[in-house]
């Protein structure tokens, strides 16, 4: 399997050494900023470019790793080449591609990465999409690669996958943030806050998460809910959080 | 050490075990639900009672273990014994103890109990407090029995390490259950979902929430935040948790 990244990024990164490391061979590195594709190409013993007349127009899969707004303009340089064209983004359709290489895909991996820790990449749920059945199994074939957890997603599907990491994952990890600052505020130890968040995570693992809710708000506890929105009264922002997040937790626990 | 567990519930059930398991002498185990007590009493081999009028007045703690709202009630049935009593509850004063015991104190476990989940309880943050230094001794020996990681917190800050504990705990659980329900509500498998929660919570274990917050909102992406929204037009709720969240990470990262 011959690939070309498009990116460099995080995303990129992780995807591209996960696709070395299982014998993908990695023919090219693009990026806007061609010092960081130099980065990326000598991690995966591939050529750096910036330029679009330089990228191998016979690659298998080229892989778009950029950002959403970016992927239209990078599709529309891909349009001769002689490989399937694949995006890696969670709310872009598929139809975005239309008309780039040969086919085109989407490899969406439902994973948070970043620059400084190494994901389990075998447990990174990847969702599949394709403009034909031929080019569907040839996607499926290239997750299958580095992942067991290859799901055939549609692109309206897909933008609920999204929305609903948006929810668990970047609205949780501000709420740990806001868990931060209260505790620095008051001269405690973020430390201590971690096993907590660590054992709320796993719990969902093997339960569903509306059945191991916990808390004052799934209590009906009034007086602890009447208690901490007084130590909220400094911040009219996370007051608002809490009340909105509790009521809608009674909502959901009458 | 000879203790007296009451209460039956999660917490109870988790401590009264872990003592047990180090050694301590669990003497009697007191609830309203004399079957609860019974079930608790059996597991820690002690002996189960609902009448206050045969609790042993010779413990050296009371460990009271109840929903915060019956602490006043059960502290003042414990005014003629001649240990220490100790409540468990993040949100209630030590004061609310005083003239019960010989003395009173705090150790609340910061953490999530299930019944049906075992935890890992040596890595249990317990924030102790006591009417006294020597008590406090006490009571930080008593914590020390089950974790090594024992901080003493004054009723001023446990408060503010419960109201965290409810944003990174309780509030993310909720987000969680939106996540599975906007799964489910679109024939996809919270499955998909459960390896991206993980790596979350196991991110910060390491880093800083607010160093590695992901998503739309931190990166302003203006274009997805409005395709999201329109995703979730059928729930006027959810859309203003994901407003105000979405604001709330824009404005923490401008």
């Amino acid at each position: 399997m011959k690939l070309v990244c498009i990116g460099s990024g995080n995303v990129a990164t992780h995807l591209s050494l996960a696709f070395k490391a299982m014998g993908a061979d990695i023919l090219q590195v693009w990026s806007r900023d061609v010092k960081r594709a130099g980065i990326l190409a000598a991690l995966t013993g591939s050529r750096a470019t910036s330029n679009w007349s330089e990228i191998d127009r016979n690659a298998d899969c080229y892989l778009i790793a950029v950002k959403d707004d970016a992927i239209a303009s990078v599709a529309a340089e891909l349009k001769e080449v002689r490989g399937i064209v694949i995006h890696t983004s969670g709310t872009t359709p598929l139809s975005i591609l239309q008309g780039s290489g040969s086919g085109c895909g989407v490899l969406y991996p439902l994973q948070t990465f970043s620059a400084s820790k190494a994901v389990e990449i075998t447990k990174v749920p990847f969702c599949v999409e394709a403009n034909s059945p031929h080019n569907l199994e040839l996607v499926t074939a290239l997750a299958s690669l580095i992942s067991p957890n290859v799901y055939p997603v549609d692109s309206a599907q897909r933008k609920i996958l999204h929305l609903s990491a948006v929810f668990a994952c970047n609205f949780t990890n501000h709420l740990y943030a806001i868990g931060q600052q209260l505790l620095e505020a008051n001269g405690l130890n973020f430390d201590m806050l971690r096993p907590l968040i660590q054992e709320t995570a796993l719990k969902v693992q093997s339960s569903k998460p509306s059945e191991v809710q916990t808390g004052p708000a799934v209590r009906h506890d009034e007086q602890t809910l009447k208690a901490h929105k007084q130590l909220l009264e400094g911040s009219a922002e996370w007051s608002q959080i809490y009340e909105i997040l509790s009521n809608s937790i009674k909502k959901a626990h009458p």
